[in-house]
């Protein structure tokens, strides 16, 4: 740390960056980092990316005038240095907890937040529509897209550099390569920036020639002296090396790669950069988690990371619950010893989707594809079409990307692709752009297709099982982020189409949930026993085919049926039942938990349900209301766990 | 054409062209391009695409040995010659008409169809799955995608193309370029492969170091001479000319650009690309419509095309009715004139969603992004954030690839995106890949989306200029393919979330259509009033929000609902309609009309419909039973627009 008087204090909008010379800048990149450790130490976040763009953030904010300039951060989980940077210093503490910050950039939250994400490869696309709006207006402002290596392995992403380079409209594209996605990157793409890396010579003479300056210092850390760029017909092809031609041949000016914490470098290359013209991209080499030693050892663990210990690193523990997403881990190996035909996909998450072991013990039946959830699906399907079993395990939200794969190539073909659908529900701190709210509404009107949730880790075990030994057709099982309480260790077998009922005391309601909406059903019970209404608690399994014979007959039996799930209450799994109820002509008034029509902002899971109704009190004191019984809220609360 | 015997008759199985020697098998493409002609002159279909591939398919099935091989077509529309050539030649006259063979490939339909598609770009991504699945039985068959330079600018052939570089397998992607997908391609790619075919030298060389042999035939066509392929870091500089660079830049072994309409060259090449190891592109040019003057003269006219005269190329007029895709079209052009704001964007289907006028007419404001959904939303929505009025048209089928981006980038910032669902419901003779079956579900599920769709093309009108002036929010209106009656030429104002009550005569029934489920629901009334059964008929306009007064007041006042949509009833309006009899507690009995839960095959929209149950007799009859009333089958049917 410098000793002069600190400089962040005084940074209250990027206008108060623009007097400082490099060695301020280099002072207040280094006040920013610890600034950063300091406050995401505490809240958890997203740590690495935000430390590797520190010096990148900050000659972009010093070069470009935000919000007159458009910036857009592709994802936007490394924002958090733009956010210190644009009057949102003092509520970093705040990030990502309810009624705090976003843990990534939204348009509602700043003008500096030219444009919001969490999903990746979005900001090219999104960048020329800023671009073309800009041309439409006859205005002159720069817009430039800050994206990472990682998002270049999402189609979309190449869909945008398809169409930039077609315009020819002045667009800056800022590829921020630091190597991994939020694991190590994958595919052409990754191999073909490996290459770019290693580029040895600088051309100097080519930058000259367009006017950039000739004083771009040498790479200080990996030795890359490189630096190049603009399309020459000519020139080009003088040396037998790599020089982003990938890039030129797709009409885009290519200049890189260049050292991304190097301050002075990136003014100089972004303040010629701003007066090219055309769609051009500038490769930045970063280093994820940098400055901080543990972070950058291991960027990987520090890329998203829960408190820790800004001495050492030392994570937070969490509790050690066994997880949906490790007993799926747990199974999947089991399964995999003994059944060769098993292979697992994933879409840059192998971590996440609890893959990892499996990479490990089966590398040759692994499959990280990159940012790429289309590609991973259809891939799923040629493997199953030609009789290997593959399961494909992404979020909830990134499935999204897949949803007509899964219609188109899956379904309508019928093969038996295993779709492990993690990170369903509510997801927490991430917050509206990763909430796994549509899945059940967006699975369960694709015709042959299985959709499963399961009640708890224990079950989760039995579907896994089940999904795995399943091949007459497709099949998904969603479940949430964390763990669950075992609600029972008693497992009926699973079914296809079967419910489990779990008691049948009840002539007062019928409590009908799905997933982790069982837990809430188990508890509503409890708490409506204790008021002498007596419940029926079900544990639907299936959102499709949906036990219509069981929950028919259920429904008939008792005075009110709720149904409970993680999933929006529209065309959800209430939903379902709100079409068997009709479908049977079962006068039984329902009432459907669930997300409301609305997107949820970030928070822990407990205050987004208690926030959104999912809870046992407000279900058991409805379905109270609902028969006209009293619900007294003055009883003694049981222990609901 | 050949006096020789003729050669088709005998040709039952890919088995049979093997023994053909190059002069009996451009015999044979000769008498196949005749029997294409006169078989689609009568059923309509794909022709152009077909008519291009005639070489190239018999190349295939020559080298390759189907299914041993397995060869996978993307989109499947240029697949007619394939069918022809594996045992479905006398099947052709019966193609994409109920009951006879589908127009696209399907794996439940031949086993030389190895892998089924419709829409575009899957190819790259299936192939590969087969390649590895083979990798891990350790046989030796080839595995070869055969992929149009159009689908190329789908995001998911670049994932593949990333993939398969990545995995080293051995694997063929042939690209059988014709400039074209069904409109005039765009994009950088379509720019780049235009400077491969402009390649003036063929590097004999290198391909003899690689034992390809050194008789490959001058491209008599257009003067290419060129094929060239095999990495070579030393030579690759040689020349300042482009070779394929992108692709091998990528990792792959670029083969190209070969003539695809000479036999000779095709054998030759395949023969020996067979042997090679590693992902390799093949890339073919090839002349949609070749061999039929007026088709090579229009072939985006030919793409896709009616019954026509076989000798003049005179296709058969389609009535004349209005469609709702002109109406749009029309009320477009006008909004356009006086709001410069106003752009309109779509994928590859200028002509099909109507926008041809619009880019003739407003060529700076229109953008066809290639068959890029993704990007087409996402563009769209950066449009909209800064200030532009983007219209983005696109087919319900191929809207599913854009789900994310419509729930992550314009229903969760807001944005007043307007999506323009062309071919909703039912479209006919495309089938299963195709029908608009899905849209009302999962579009209903996103928060914050407006969703409507008109009762006649009376109605698009004034909905299009509703959803044109509409700026709180995204916005999507869908509409079927073709026309419909004019239900009524009283248009109510459009006004946000309302229902439009066409009459409200009937305490009987209320039939509550969607689209063109309102003239279901207006015939349906016909049938029940002649039976003293009277029926409310309600135009619903509105999916999101549901008029929730209006269908609940007259729910209330009825003995039974029905709703009537063009979309899957599991999650669709009917859904929707459940869902809020419920929250309302009313007790009246539904029944849903709709697309069953399941995909339906290809046919004309009537015959479709009526197989499905969406038939005026049908709904009229089922809600007499409803609430108990006698249907006489005998009376006299009344006439039913």
């Amino acid at each position: 740390m410098s000793e002069s008087a600190a400089l962040l204090p005084l940074i209250n909008s990027p206008d108060d960056l623009k007097p400082l010379n490099t060695d301020q800048l280099k002072q207040l990149a280094s006040e920013i980092r610890q600034y950063l450790v300091d406050c995401v130490s505490k809240t958890g976040g997203h740590l690495a990316p935000s430390l590797g763009v520190v010096e990148l953030t900050l000659a972009l904010h010093k070069v470009y005038n935000v919000p007159r300039d458009k910036v857009i951060w592709d994802v936007g989980h490394q924002g958090y240095v733009h956010k210190i940077l644009t009057g949102r210093r003092d509520q970093l503490h705040s990030i990502r907890q309810y009624n705090g910050i976003s843990g990534f950039l939204r348009i509602d939250e700043s003008p500096y937040d030219i444009y919001g994400a969490g999903h990746a490869s979005t900001a090219i696309s999104a960048a020329l529509g800023f671009a073309k709006a800009r041309d439409f207006r006859g205005s002159s402002e720069s817009v430039v897209a800050l994206v990472g290596d990682g998002a270049l392995t999402g189609g979309m992403a190449f869909e945008g550099l398809n169409n930039a380079a077609e315009t020819r409209t002045d667009i800056t594209i800022v590829l921020n390569d630091n190597e991994m996605s939020i694991a190590e990157n994958v595919g052409a793409m990754a191999t073909y920036l490996a290459k770019l890396r290693m580029q040895p010579t600088y051309q100097r003479a080519e930058l000259a020639a367009k006017g950039m300056v000739g004083k771009l210092p040498v790479y200080s850390e990996l030795a890359y002296k490189a630096a190049r760029g603009v399309k020459h017909a000519a020139t080009h092809w003088a040396t037998p090396m790599h020089k982003g031609l990938l890039f030129e041949e797709m009409g885009l000016t290519y200049i890189g790669p260049i050292d991304g914490h190097d301050i002075k470098t990136l003014l100089d290359v972004f303040s010629h950069v701003r007066r090219l013209k055309g769609p051009c991209l500038v490769h930045v080499l970063t280093v994820k988690g940098k400055g901080l030693p543990y972070a950058e050892a291991d960027s990987r663990r520090y890329h998203g990371v829960s408190r820790f210990s800004p001495d050492d690193g030392l994570i937070e523990a969490k509790g050690g619950t066994t997880t949906y997403t490790s007993v799926f881990s747990e199974v999947l190996n089991e399964a995999a010893e003994i059944d060769d035909k098993i292979v697992a996909i994933t879409a840059a998450m192998p971590d996440g989707t609890g893959l990892s072991r499996f990479a490990k013990e089966h590398p040759a039946r692994f499959f990280d594809v990159g940012i790429a959830e289309q590609h991973a699906v259809v891939f799923a399907a040629g493997l199953a079409a030609s009789g290997m079993k593959p399961v494909c395990a992404v979020y909830s939200t990134f499935l999204q990307r897949a949803f007509d794969a899964i219609v188109h190539d899956v379904a309508l073909q019928n093969l038996p692709v295993r779709i492990f659908v993690d990170r369903a529900g509510l997801v927490g701190e991430d917050g509206g752009t990763h909430h796994g709210a549509f899945d059940l509404s967006y699975l369960r009107c694709i015709p042959g297709l299985v959709v499963m949730a399961p009640r708890d880790p224990g079950e989760m075990k039995a579907m896994t099982r089940f999904a795995l030994s399943y091949q007459a057709g497709p099949i998904a099982i969603r479940y949430p982020r964390g763990g669950g309480a075992i609600l029972s260790d008693d497992i009926q077998p699973i079914e296809i189409g079967h419910a489990e009922v779990l008691n049948e005391e009840g002539q007062d309601v019928a409590l009908i949930g799905i997933g982790d909406g069982v837990a809430l059903a188990v508890n509503a019970a409890k708490l409506l026993a204790e008021r002498g209404i007596a419940s029926t608690v079900v544990n639907a399994r299936f959102c499709k085919p949906l036990d219509a014979q069981t929950i028919g007959r259920l429904a008939r039996g008792c005075k009110a049926v709720a149904t409970i799930e993680d999933n929006v209450i529209d065309g959800g799994f209430g939903s379902a039942v709100a079409e068997l109820l009709e479908d049977q002509d079962i006068q039984t008034p329902l009432v459907r938990f669930g997300l409301p029509d609305r997107f949820v902002e970030h928070g822990t899971v407990p205050v987004l349900r208690d926030q959104v109704g999912l809870s046992a009190q407000n279900i058991a004191s409805r379905m109270a209301a609902k028969i006209g019984k009293p619900f007294s809220p003055a009883l003694k609360p049981v222990a609901v766990a």
